[in-house]
This record gives C-alpha cells, sequence and structure tokens, in this order.
C-alpha cells in the first residue's frame, strides 16, 4: 500500500488518561513516527477501561480509518479488554498464542519473577496475527489485518510502547508501505506569525505537495515544509526549492533549518568557532545560562555568568558604575552595556550578552512601563544595546529577552549582527 | 446539575498533534481540572484542522457527552475553524461580540503591536455565550448551551489555556455545579515515591472518601487528599485527620500543602523574615535562579546568583581558592563550601546555596563519576555541605539538585535543617 493511503487512528486505552494523571506521550510518539513513514494520522482518540465506551470507540475508528494502533488494556487484569473487545469488534477469533506464551514465560524467567496463571492472559491473541515481542514488560503487541482494517494492539506503558514500536512496528509498517514523507522545520526569530504568515500566504495557499505551514513556538515562529515521494531523495529534491523561496523571503530571520533551538545554534556555531560567552542577567534572572546549560557539551563555550537581581550585585560583581545606575536607572541602554562588558570582563570570556528590563508584573521603582527591556552585546569589537519589548506577560517576555540574547550571539557569530 | 450528571468529552483540535509536534498537555491539563470539580472524562478526541473530521468530530461529541471542551482553531488563520464548525453543528449563530472585540483591541493596544483586520475574527463568538478573556494572548474563549449541551471553546496554546482554564472555565463550571470535591495537595521532598507509598499504603488502601493518592512530581513526591461533599467547608473537615495522619507518618519531609514548589515557599519564608539569599551555581547552571525567578516578587529575596560554569568563573568571580580546586576539584565538599561562602559575599546576601556535581552525560576530567554532587549552604552561622545522588539523567539530576538547594533554605527557616 501506499503511505498515503493509509488513514490512521490512535485509540488509547486507560483511565489513567481521562484523569489527567498523565501526559498522552503515546499518542505523540506513534503520531511522529507515522508521519516519518509518511503514514497520514487522522485522529487520536482516548478512552477508558469501560467495555462499552472502548467497543463503540473500536466501531468508531472503524468506520472511518484503515489502520488503527491502540495502546493500553493488554494486562493481567480483569480491567484490560483492549483485545477481548478488539477481537469481538473485528468477529476475529482470541486464542492462546504459542509464540506469546514463550515470551511471556521467558520474560519471568529472565526477571527471576514468579508467574501467576493470569500472566498467562497476555499470551491469548487474535488469531493469525503478527507477534511483537515486549522487550520492556510482559505484555506481546500484535497486528492483523481484517476485512482492508489493520489492527496493531500495544502495551500502554510508555517505556513498553516506544520499544515495541521501534523495534516491532516500525518494521512492520515499512513492510507494507512503499512511500516516504520527508518534513524541514524552518525556524524564524525576529517576526510575528501573523506577519510570516501575511507575507508567506499566496504561497502556501499555492502548494498542494510539498506543502509549507506555520506553526507558533514561544516568542518564535516555525515553519514546516513537507514533501512525499517515492524515495527520500525524490522528497529532499522537491524541498529544496520551497526552502530556498522562504529563504528569499525572509533572509537572516530564519535562525535554523532542522535545528531545534537557538542555542543550540548558538552552542554549534561557538564551538566551531572556538568562541566562549558568558552572560549578564537582571530581569532573565538566570533563564540564559539555564536554557544554555540544558545542552550537554555546554561548558566547552560557556564559561559562566551573573545573575544580578540588585543593583548591589551589578556594580559589586560586574562592575557597573553607581553614576550609570543612578543616572540611567537598572533598565537602560547604558546599564545594559556596561553589564556585558562587565560579564565579559569578570567571566574572561570573548563575547558576553546582557538583559536587563522590567518583566512585571508591576513597574520598577522608577516607574519604567512593563515590558521595558535592553539587551546588550559586547565582544571584542566593541558594545551595541538593542532596545526590546516584552510585553506583559513575565513569562513570555523572559522567554522572548533571552531568545533575543541569544540570536544577537548567532547574527555575530554568522555576519549578520 | 450535580458534578456526577456531567458527562464531559475533551476535543483537541489541531494538526500539530496529529503530526506528533507536541503532546497533548491541554487534554491533561483539562481533565485533571475536571477531576478536581468532581466531573467525568469519558472521551478525548483529536481531530486535525480539517472541516470535513472537525465536524464529525463535534458531531460525535454531541451524541454521547453533555459537556464538551474543545482546544484549539481560534487564531485569526484561515484554518482555524473550531468556531465556526461547532456553531454550525449546534445551529447557534456566529456574531462580532462587542465584548471580545474590546480584549482583543487592548490586547493589541498593551503589547503595542499592529492589529490586522483578521485578528477581528477572533472576535466573532456564538450568540449569547458566555465570554472568557484570555491573560495570555489575542483569542477570547466561550462557553455557552444548547439543548442540555454545554460547550466551551478554549485556545490552543498551551499558556493561553491554562490561564484561561483557571480563571474563567473552572468558577464557571463550578457555578453550574452543585457538589463539589476539594483536595489537598501534600509535597513531600527527600522520600522515594515507593518508599512514601510503602509508608501509606494500607491507609491509603482503606480510604473511600476521602481518598488518598500519590502523584509523581519530578524530583519529588505529591500526594492528593480529597473529599467530595455538599459544602466546601464539610470537605475541608473530611480532609483535616488525611492530613494529620500524612504529617504524623512523615513529619518534616513534607515541604508544603496546597503550596506548589519549593520556590515559593522559600520566597514566602524568606519575605516574612527579611532575609535575602544568593546562589552559586555549577552543574545547575542557572536554574536555581531561573526558578526563584520564574516568581514575580522575587526581586526582595533574591541578591543575584554566580553560574560559574568555569573554573575561572568559580575562582576570580566566587573566590574559591586555586588551591582547593586544585587540591579537591571542582566537584567537593571543599569547592561547594567555598562556593556559598563566596556567593554570599560577593552579592551581599544573608544566606547562600551552592550547587557543584556532575550532571553528566560524560564524567568530568578528573573522573568524577556522573550523578556525584554537592549542595552547600552558608549562612552567619556557618556552612554545611550535602552530598547528594543526581542520578544518570542529566535534568532530573539538575532539576533534584536545585530542589536540595531549595529544601536546604526551607528546613534553614523553618528551624529543621
Amino acid at each position: 500500500m501506499k503511505a498515503e493511503n493509509w488513514k490512521a487512528e490512535i485509540l488509547c486505552v486507560g483511565t489513567e488518561l481521562l484523569l489527567g494523571d498523565i501526559v498522552n506521550t503515546n499518542a505523540r510518539e506513534l503520531s511522529a513516527a507515522l508521519k516519518g513513514l509518511g503514514v497520514g494520522v487522522y485522529w487520536h482518540s482516548v478512552v477508558g477501561d469501560n467495555p462499552a465506551r472502548l467497543r463503540q470507540a473500536v466501531e468508531t475508528a472503524r468506520s472511518r480509518a484503515n489502520l488503527i494502533i491502540t495502546t493500553g488494556g493488554l494486562g493481567p487484569t480483569y480491567d484490560d479488554l483492549t483485545k477481548e473487545t478488539v477481537c469481538e469488534t473485528f468477529g476475529v477469533p482470541l486464542c492462546r498464542n504459542g509464540e506469546a506464551e514463550e515470551m511471556v514465560r521467558a520474560w519471568f524467567r529472565a526477571t527471576k519473577r514468579e508467574m501467576s496463571e493470569n500472566n498467562l492472559k497476555q499470551a491469548d491473541l487474535p488469531e493469525g496475527c503478527t507477534v511483537f515481542p515486549n522487550g520492556n514488560g510482559t505484555a506481546p503487541g500484535c497486528a492483523f489485518t481484517k476485512e482492508g482494517c489493520t489492527v496493531i494492539l500495544l502495551p500502554g506503558p510508555p517505556r513498553e510502547m516506544r520499544l515495541m514500536l521501534e523495534t516491532g512496528v516500525i518494521p512492520y509498517l515499512r513492510g507494507n508501505t512503499d512511500e516516504v514523507l520527508v518534513s524541514r522545520d524552518i525556524r524564524i526569530f525576529g517576526m510575528g506569525e501573523s506577519a510570516v504568515e501575511a507575507r508567506l500566504h499566496d504561497y502556501m495557499e499555492s502548494l498542494v505537495n510539498p506543502t509549507l505551514a506555520p506553526y507558533a513556538g514561544t516568542a518564535e515562529v516555525r515553519l514546516r515544509a513537507t514533501a512525499m515521494a517515492p524515495d527520500e531523495a525524490a522528497a529532499e529534491k522537491m524541498l529544496e526549492p520551497v526552502i530556498a523561496r522562504v529563504r528569499g523571503e525572509l533572509g537572516d530571520l530564519i535562525y535554523a533549518v532542522d535545528e531545534p533551538k537557538l542555542e543550540s545554534v548558538c552552542l554549534r556555531l561557538l564551538l566551531e568557532k572556538g568562541l566562549t560567552f558568558a552572560a549578564a542577567e537582571s530581569c532573565t534572572g538566570g533563564l540564559i545560562a539555564k536554557r544554555f546549560t540544558d545542552q550537554s557539551g555546554a561548558s566547552a563555550a560557556f564559561m559562566g555568568g551573573v545573575v544580578c537581581y540588585t543593583n548591589y550585585v551589578k556594580h559589586h560583581v560586574l562592575g557597573v558604575p553607581k553614576e550609570t545606575l543612578e543616572e540611567f536607572g537598572a533598565v537602560s541602554e547604558q546599564t545594559a552595556a556596561a553589564m556585558a562588558e562587565g560579564a565579559r570582563r569578570v567571566c574572561g570570556s570573548d563575547i558576553a550578552v546582557s538583559v536587563t528590563g522590567c518583566a512585571g508584573p508591576n513597574s520598577d521603582e522608577r516607574g519604567t512601563p512593563v515590558g521595558t527591556g535592553f539587551v546588550g552585546f559586547a565582544s571584542p569589537e566593541g558594545t551595541l544595546v538593542k532596545p526590546i519589548q516584552m510585553g506583559k506577560d513575565r513569562e513570555w517576555g523572559r522567554i522572548y529577552a533571552a531568545s533575543f540574547a541569544f540570536d544577537l550571539i548567532r547574527r555575530y557569530l554568522t555576519g549578520c549582527l
């Protein structure tokens, strides 16, 4: 079957999802994996461990999808009913599967745990199915096809589902599919979503395959270009003119294609050039340092930072002159410049960024309006400061300010500051 | 209506969910909030930005639920179709809502951004609905009831959804429900989930109303006690003995009841005592400062911090002696002590914490095993250092180490260090 002819539904079974105890990572991981295969997912559904509603959900899925992937309800207890309900709905007998029984017994032997008889219930599978071993637990998964609809039953615990997806489901579906989908993630900083969309709206509308669609990020914009083709190379080729067109429209507002974060672009560029940076953070309160050091390997490019949440620290640790703080205030171009220069000096880095601003919810003692901010950048070539508008939302404003600082590093290192 | 008579479906609209780009946190948060109100959620569904499938999903939801909460598709662009489709399905006119229009205009005025005409599409709402302001974005939400089915339309971006849920949806549903469910969130740091559960297992099993159930937090444990009663006072009274029993078992491992975070407990206690703190962070890389300054009002209790990601910064900014770094290494009790003392001195704070450790994935140049860490605490009374085990997962380890530092502040301020 061609990838584009699959219409998939992911049906997750588990009361804990409906109670909000856990987030449905299975649906997300299955969706991402299917996207990678070019298989379209059109529905996610969740029902609890209730036979009537589960049956209804299976029937609904069967009426609209030709690929149904379930998670959950394969355990050994009385409220695990997925296999029973699916088999009943599809009119497929549920019988003891020798291969699965051996897997269950082997798991208990390997983990040296005692097996109770109801564990063998997990070896009852739809007649004639393909069995998927469970490398992280007892319940095997399986797949069968009846009247043009393929059903794949997977365990609910994410560790078990994930491993079975990689080792069982993806190879199984690859073996049954002949087309691939390739996507490119274009990441933009410094222009809002509606402005990006306005610029590209007609072009996006005109595309069928490949396609181009916007996604909102936090304080940034993402565009995804996607092509479907018989093989990866053909899909890549189809995407080239789309990327080129977007680059033509947005130029250096594009900070990356297929690289997930501003800070990871900065890390890569700093390592490439053998340069280090430091950060002086007032209103971002450590967010720049935190985001950068979330990345393993950050220590090769980050000397350190000073969170100068008070004028005391701005003056005593970073050496911002008292007169600058008194005359212009903590939230000022002059203070931002002195902070960046101070961070560069005291941390011994090649370049440094600084952020000072009023993140709110209240104005500072000088009455600086909430949202006013300045981002400084110091390098051997000199210092510059950019005013920024952080808005009224504290969290958004802090993320935006930190991203703005990373974007200055990115621009400096790519020669477009 | 009684809470138990609601049958809720959560319908999330967004192709990005079906593509697996993002995980459906909205469904989880809505489910958890509805559980808190005693409202049963029986289905989650996800469809993309496709009018036919969206319409079918709304019709299915209407046929089985009497409370439908949608997220997503309220934006200003052509593929945002939730309101249009819901109104069509329910036969309710979609018209320009004056209150909503004013909210949209006010948002653009406040954020000083230019409004395009298509932004006003967001002010078109179902006739006669209750409007929910959007504190974090432009699209207002709303609720209406038609023929016994209540429909609530919420924006998709999690920050917008979450705030609207708290400030709009929960009060709205409370006003339409006659039984109350009251929960207490008991937060524990310093004991693992299985140990907490083992300690309380029989007691938890014995409870019916109220109930007590464990929730895994990140590097902490949460217990939720819940009572259902005709009114809040009666429910509160039922919860008192449960809280007392848990306190009896866990003592000062409980850092808070109904206070969401270790850092917020620290902020409250610091403000109460009029004390300030500072942080010297190596492996946590700014996470302590970031978490503390996520809170508005942090500036009254936080002087600042030094992210000393390199020995250069440990020595030059914090004054950790070169001999200490050479003899004992950066990841050592001695360095942690000198870091905390240095942070206290250079930032001019009353107390200070420090973290140094090997967060992984690789050992440092001295071969310190991944996961080894030290948390220091300096006060006028002296300095102490605790060894910690951060495990092999970088993210978990950093969160745990930062939480451990906050817990030391909490213990110092409550006299149980």
